[in-house]
């Protein structure tokens, strides 16, 4: 009945645990380091030495000392090093170059359909980036490269699966292409869980159970539990588009079902809606644009979708119990309608106890919260135990 | 951006990281462990020693020596340490010693009904844990007791919140009294969660996403995802009892609301609309047992509660991405009706990626499951690196 998993995980951190320790930025001395991790003293002076050579530590100079003594403290330093985060959205791509803070360096965008196709996608993504880093001076800085797709992804392989707006990516080996190109490890992941990655760094960094939501051409959740962002069993979780909205048997999806959530609350629904009442909107961004311009008919449908919106979230509400739900995309941030909407069918039939401090606000991400989150899915698998393994192993070699 | 709660974690871990290894219970030498922690030898040599002082470890003859020479390989030992496991239900009170390898080593049962309030309930958890105990020599065996609670607890503090059926218990300090009695940990979850612990432990050790889902007198489910409980923010993940069910506001729900899952396909309401039609039943066992005698109106209304739960429970599965559904409680158990009926409505409204593996099955757990969940639930706890860490500083005093 003992779960054999704790201890591998166990092990693997002790093999990095200097590091570990060094992560939070403040400065420590060997003597220090070995009394924290029960080290042998000639250990702990071998593993800075790979951490100094690997770039992740560097020297810093005792606050007492002035002269040129060689310093004795050693600290993180996340500037040595980078990675790349790439925001492939369904007419855009963007791209920055950020230090392992997390700090953004330098960052590019285009107007580019992803239904151009990988070759051309990627092959700007490829280009750019390796301009970025061109100007970073060397390819040493470049550590890793966290993608996100417009469409559902295998974690595990990093291949789109079935996206439907994104004619011929399906089973793309996208990570394969990347790595090629730069040499370093790649994660792809989709849109939606990046935003939720970026969304939770940049701003509820103390909240451990989060929700965000985008409501775009689709609708789809990212799910923080714990503080960990949960893929589920294949690696769909927050995959929230095609639940049923009973009582919309009427509206046929694309997906073959009827009276799927998107089907009715996403932007082409919306869109279609508006149509029928005479507007010449068709497009999310159209929408959103009606709704800042102010028309009746479209604030009246956008609340209304925030409402069909709410319905499928109490029942997430009830079974992840967030602390925070984040609502994101082009309808979100046009103005408070659909928080309005959402807020007034959750805060009316979930539990008082769900809802008594559960906040439900607008994201709060600028258009570089997608490379933000991208970046950090890449940092935290350079930073983890096996990445920082990986980089000593080089350093040593 | 540098997430510093990971390093904590790591830190942690180094202090027990000897018996972190330990623990998968492959024997190791002193000078084995050195190598595998990068510890020094006296460290080694001293926390090997607290170790088999807090009784966490045990020598281990080495295979070629048959000799008296002192053996030099040490052990995980699981059986010298154990914990009290609680399941407390609604009519009946359970409890079980078990070892810190979660073997069962004795248990016992009542017919208790937990309305007769905390006094009379946990008088008898005493008095039986106590014999149990005595059973087992000294006191010195016990080392955590777990706890399931028929109603919502406050996991932080392991008080009853509201609890619906359990009159006398609302924020009642079942820790307290517990800890006063036995002078270990004590943990309290509510006995949804504890059986979700037990029916992972026992039967999907494999399974990292899961949801157990509990229909009796109120409907509840406990959410594993990523190989862990979840909580939520509130500690009330997995609530679904009042998830609203459209179409279905003309049922009151004792919550105040109308249209609860609860109100709508849990026991006492298939119970009342089996009285309509004339049966004579009034309790979940009641029902339970019109079906397993193969009432044919008991089992019409059985399967279609299965649906509405299925409905409900198709949002769920796109939020998480389960790999198991389990459904448990005394209906689902009496024959696949409940189950059928919710797997109707899942594998037609579900999208394919998300049901392709998706397995739907009924509770394996015997009347043992929920000790064994609560059991394991304190092991846990008891073998956690702070846990750990108690024990050897307690050793060491």
């Amino acid at each position: 009945m003992i779960d054999p998993r704790g201890q591998e995980t166990l092990t693997g951190s002790a093999q990095s645990e200097v590091f570990q320790i060094l992560r939070d930025g403040q400065p420590r001395t060997r003597s220090e380091l070995a009394t924290l991790t029960g080290l042998a003293r000639s250990t702990v002076a071998a593993r800075v030495d790979s951490l100094l050579r690997a770039g992740l530590v560097r020297p810093v100079a005792d606050a007492a000392s002035t002269g040129g003594r060689p310093s004795r403290q050693f600290a993180f330093d996340g500037g040595g090093l980078g990675v790349l985060g790439v925001d492939v959205g369904a007419t855009h791509v963007h791209i920055g170059l950020s230090d392992l803070r997390g700090r953004l360096l330098t960052d590019t965008a285009t107007s580019l359909a992803v239904s151009e196709g990988p070759d051309k996608v990627l092959g700007w993504v490829v280009d750019e980036g390796r301009r970025l880093l061109a100007d970073h001076g060397n390819g040493e800085f470049l550590r890793g490269v966290g993608v996100g797709l417009p469409g559902p992804v295998e974690h595990t392989t990093g291949r789109p699966v079935d996206p439907p707006i994104m004619p011929g990516w399906d089973r793309f080996d996208v990570t394969g292409l990347l790595t090629d190109a730069f040499a370093v490890p790649v994660l792809v992941d989709n849109d939606v869980n990046v935003m939720a990655l970026g969304e939770r760094i940049d701003h509820w960094p103390d909240v451990d159970d989060l929700l965000f939501v985008k409501v775009s051409t689709g609708i789809g959740a990212g799910v923080i539990s714990s503080g960990r962002l949960q893929r589920g069993a294949q690696g769909i979780a927050g995959d929230i588009g095609h639940v049923y909205v009973p009582g919309r048997e009427d509206v046929q999806c694309r997906c073959g079902n009827s009276g799927c959530l998107e089907a009715v609350a996403a932007g082409p629904a919306i869109a279609a809606a508006l149509r029928g009442e005479g507007l010449d909107v068709h497009t999310v961004q159209d929408v959103a644009t009606a709704v800042t311009q102010g028309d009746v008919a479209a604030v009246r449908a956008v609340r209304e979708a925030g409402r069909v919106l709410g319905q499928v979230l109490t029942a997430c509400v009830s079974l992840v119990n967030p602390a925070v739900i984040v609502l994101g995309g082009p309808i979100a941030s046009a103005g408070d309608h659909l928080l309005a909407g959402a807020r007034e069918v959750i805060y009316t039939r979930s539990t008082p106890i769900a809802t008594g401090s559960l906040q439900i606000v607008r994201s709060r991400g600028t258009d570089k919260a997608a490379v933000s989150g991208a970046s950090s899915m890449a940092i935290q698998h350079v930073l983890s135990v096996d990445g920082v393994e990986a980089l000593l192993r080089e350093a040593t070699a």
